[in-house]
C-alpha cells in the first residue's frame, strides 16, 4: 500500500495525500452517519484540475475506487468513504468569480453555496438555489445531488442554473462542457447528464453558473388548516394562479414539536400550516399575497396572517426553521425526502401517519408543498435497538408509499448509498439498464463512487 | 426490398407503413430543405408506443436507419431523410390532456405546440416555451431540439419543462423516465440527456410536461440606438436588474429589411432596436418598463416609446415579427442560430456585418438579445452558384466566428445534418469522444438517425 501511494504521491503536491487515521476520519461519513462507511486508503485535497486529474489516472491505472467528496452535508450517504478507497475533497478548490456583464458565476466545486450567493449580491446579483443547508454546503455537492431548496418552487433547482463545468472522468480526461452562453444546443446534453449523477460520472472542477437579478424583500402569509388536505387544495389553488417564491407545509406533528420546543403560539390542533411568499413587490406582492390568502379562506383555512415587512415575515418563519431543531430534540433523526405530484399530498401524508401509527414512532413532516417534495423525520432512539428497527421500517415503508404514488424516493437530496437499495422499485428494470449503460460507458471500471446511486 | 418491408407490415397496421413515391416526397426534407435528403425505403406513421417499438425492433433486426419525425419545421436538416432508411413520422400521435391539478400536460410527440398552449389556455394555464414556428411545430421536435423562443429570457427553454417522457430505445425496449413531479433526483438525469438529443438516441412517444398559471397581458417598450454597442449596453443593464419577458433586438440591415417590405416609420439610420415586454401586470409592469426605459435612455437610444395596452404592443411586435417574411421577399434566405454571451453580442455582430462586406452579400440580423442568441439570415440568389457559394461561405465564417467568441454555433435550432461539421471545433475533441460514448451505449448498431448531430 505505501509503494502505491508512493506513486500517488509522486504525481502531486506534498500536502494532498492524508494518510493520518485521525484526520482522514473527518472525511468518512457525510450527515448520513452511515455506519457502514469504509476506512479509505487516503484522502486526497486537490487545489488545481490537473491534480484531480492526476488523482484518476493513478485511481484507475490501480483500479483504487474514488469517493468524491464536497463539504459532507449530504443527506443520503452519497460520500461515504469506501474501504481501501480514495476520498477525493475538493474542499482546497473554492475560488468565485463573478462576471456581472455576462450575468455568471465561475466557481470551484468546494465553494460553499453562501459563498457563492455573497458574492453575487455584491453586484446586485442572485444565485437562487437554496437548500437548507446553504451555509455549509458546497456548490460541487449541490450539482452532485441536483440540490433544491425553499425558492425552487419558482426558481427552479441547481440544474437550471449550471450552464458550464469542467468534469474529470474515470480515466483523468477532463472535458469543458458548456460555457457563459444561456442558450446552447450544440451536441448531447452532457452537462445535465453530470448535474445530479452524485459523482459517479465524473468529477466536477469548474462550474459557470447562471445569476439572475437580486430578489426583492418578500412579503409573507402563514394559513393555519384542520387537516392536510385542506391544505393541499389551498397548494393546487395557489399554484394554478400564481408562481409563489416559497410554499412549505408543516403537518401537525411537525407544528406541535416547535411547540413544545420553542412555545410560539402555534394552533396544536391544526393539521397543518402553509407558510408563503411573494417576492414581486408593492403593489404586486400585495395582489399575490391577496390571491394566496383567498385561496386558503376558500380552503378552510382557520387563520390566515400576512405582512409586507421582511423583518415580520421573518418572524413567521422562524417556526418553520425551527422544526428541524425542534425535532432534533426528540431523538435521532432518519431524514427522509420523498415526493408526489401536488394533489396526492394528502394520501402522502395520511399514508406518512398511518406508517409512524403501525411502528409506534413519531414521524413528524415537513414540505415544499408547493413542488410535492417533503421531508418526514423519523424520530428514533439510538440507544434502542427496537426502535432503530422500526424506525427503518418505517423509513423504507414511507419509500414505498412514495413509489406507490407514482413519486419519487427522493426530491432533491439523492440517492446515496441509503437510497440505493429502493431505486429500482422507483425507475423499473428498463431506466435501471439504461442507467448502467451509460455509467459503464462513462466509468467502465467502475471506480467512481462505486455502492452510491447504481 | 418488398419481402424486408413485408415483414415490417406484418407488425404494423396496414395503413401505417406508406411506400408511395409522391406521398414520401411529403415526408424527405425538414425546412432546412437539404439537397442531400434520401429517398427512403418507406414512411411509418405509427399510432401507439407499441408501433413505435415494433418499428425499431424491425429497424434493429435488419439494420435499417431510422429518422423521427415531428412536423417538419426543423432548420437543420435533423429530419432529412436518409436513402434506403425508415422515416419515422409522429404525426398520427397528437392526444393532449390536461392535469390541472398537477399543473402538467400529458401529451403525444406529433401535438403541436399551439395545441398544447391551447390546452393549458382552457385551464388558465400556461405551456412557455414559443419557437416562432409554435403554430407548425411539434412537441415532440421541440423536445428533440430543446427549443427555445421569444419568452425564454424569463421562462426558460422546453428542457425546464419536461418533465418525464417514454422513450423508446434503438432496440424498441421502452422506458418510462421522471413523472408528474416537479423535483425528482432518483438516479441519473435521463430525461435531460433525450432533450435536445435530435433523434440520435431514442424516440420520444409520450411526454410529460410542465404547465405555469398563465401569463399576464404585456407591457411593450420600443428603443432605437445608433449602434448594436449601445443596444447590447442597454441588454446589460437591463438584465441585470430584472427578467423581461421579451428582449429581442434587430440590427440596422433587418430595420431596412423590413422598412423595405412594409413601411412601418421605422428609423432607418438606427444601427440596433430593441423590443422589450413586461408581463408582472399592473403597476408592477409600469415600473419594470419604466426600468427598461431607464437602461435604454442611459445607454445612449435615440428613441424610447412604450405602452401598457397589449393591442398597441403587439403592433410594436409587428416590426420584430415582420423580418422573417421582409427578408424572405428579398431571396433566398440560410437560417443561422449563433449565440454568445451578452457582453460580446457587439463583437459578434461587428463580425457578422464583416462576414457580409466581405462576401459582398446581405445578412440581417435578428437576436432573442437578452440570451444572447441571434439569428443572422444569409440572403442569396439560388439560382446564382456564385452567389450560393457565396452564402454557404458566410453561413460557415458566422459559426467560426461564434466558436471564436466562446459561443455556440446553434442556440435553439439544432445541429442537424447543417451543422454537423461545426460541431468538433465547437466541443472540442474530448467532448466529442464523450458524446460518441454514450451515443454508442444507446445506440450501438448506429440506427438512429445516423448523419444527424454526430
Amino acid at each position: 500500500m505505501t509503494a502505491l501511494l508512493d506513486t500517488l504521491r509522486a504525481d502531486l503536491p506534498e500536502d494532498a495525500v492524508t494518510v493520518d487515521p485521525a484526520l482522514m476520519d473527518n472525511y468518512r461519513y457525510d450527515w448520513a452517519r452511515d455506519p457502514a462507511a469504509g476506512v479509505p486508503l487516503a484522502v486526497v485535497r486537490p487545489r488545481t484540475t490537473a491534480e484531480v486529474q492526476a488523482t484518476m489516472r493513478w485511481a484507475a491505472a490501480n483500479r483504487i475506487p474514488v469517493v468524491p467528496r464536497g463539504a459532507g452535508s449530504g443527506l443520503s450517504g452519497g460520500s461515504s468513504a469506501v474501504a481501501g478507497g480514495i476520498v477525493l475533497s475538493m474542499d482546497r478548490m473554492r475560488s468565485v468569480v463573478i462576471d456581472p456583464a455576462s450575468r455568471v458565476a465561475i466557481v470551484e466545486p468546494g465553494a460553499l453555496n453562501v459563498e457563492v450567493k455573497a458574492a453575487a449580491r455584491a453586484h446586485g446579483l442572485w444565485y437562487p438555489p437554496d437548500p437548507s443547508s446553504f451555509e455549509i454546503c458546497s456548490i460541487g455537492g449541490n450539482i452532485a445531488t441536483n440540490a433544491g431548496g425553499l425558492c425552487c418552487v419558482k426558481y427552479g433547482v441547481t440544474t437550471d442554473y449550471v450552464l458550464g463545468m469542467d468534469v474529470v472522468l474515470a480515466d483523468g480526461a477532463v472535458v469543458r462542457l458548456g460555457g457563459a452562453r444561456l442558450k446552447d444546443v450544440a451536441g448531447l446534453s452532457l452537462l445535465k447528464l453530470f448535474v445530479g449523477s452524485e459523482g459517479t460520472l465524473g468529477v466536477v472542477t469548474r462550474a459557470v453558473l447562471r445569476l439572475v437579478p437580486a430578489q426583492k424583500p418578500p412579503s409573507t402569509l402563514v394559513a393555519t388548516f384542520g387537516t392536510v388536505a385542506a391544505a393541499a387544495e389551498a397548494v393546487v389553488a395557489i399554484t394554478g394562479q400564481l408562481r409563489p417564491a416559497m410554499l412549505e407545509l408543516m403537518d401537525g406533528a411537525s407544528i406541535n414539536a416547535v411547540e413544545d420546543h420553542i412555545s410560539m403560539g402555534l394552533d396544536r390542533s391544526a393539521g397543518a400550516l402553509l407558510l408563503a411568499q411573494s417576492d414581486v413587490g408593492g403593489a404586486a406582492a400585495v395582489n399575490e399575497i391577496a390571491v394566496i390568502a383567498n385561496a386558503c379562506k376558500a380552503s378552510g383555512a382557520r387563520e390566515v396572517f400576512s405582512t409586507d415587512d421582511p423583518a415580520e415575515g421573518e418572524a413567521f418563519a422562524v417556526a418553520r426553521r425551527a422544526a428541524f431543531p425542534a425535532i432534533e430534540s426528540r431523538g435521532s433523526l432518519m431524514l427522509e425526502d420523498v415526493g408526489v405530484s401536488i394533489p396526492l399530498l394528502p394520501a402522502l401524508l395520511a399514508g406518512i401517519e398511518d406508517i409512524a401509527a403501525r411502528n409506534d414512532i413519531e414521524i413528524p413532516t415537513v414540505a415544499h408543498a408547493g413542488d410535492g417534495n417533503t421531508h418526514p423525520i423519523v424520530v428514533y432512539n439510538a440507544a434502542d435497538p427496537e426502535s432503530v428497527a422500526r424506525a427503518r421500517l418505517a423509513f423504507d415503508e414511507i419509500m414505498a408509499l412514495a413509489i406507490a404514488l407514482d413519486g419519487t424516493i427522493t426530491g432533491e437530496h439523492g440517492v446515496g448509498r441509503l437510497k440505493k437499495d429502493h431505486l429500482p422499485a422507483q425507475l423499473g428494470p428498463e431506466a435501471m439498464a439504461l442507467s448502467h449503460r451509460i455509467k459503464d460507458a462513462l466509468d467502465p471500471l467502475g471506480i467512481l463512487n462505486p455502492g452510491a446511486v447504481l
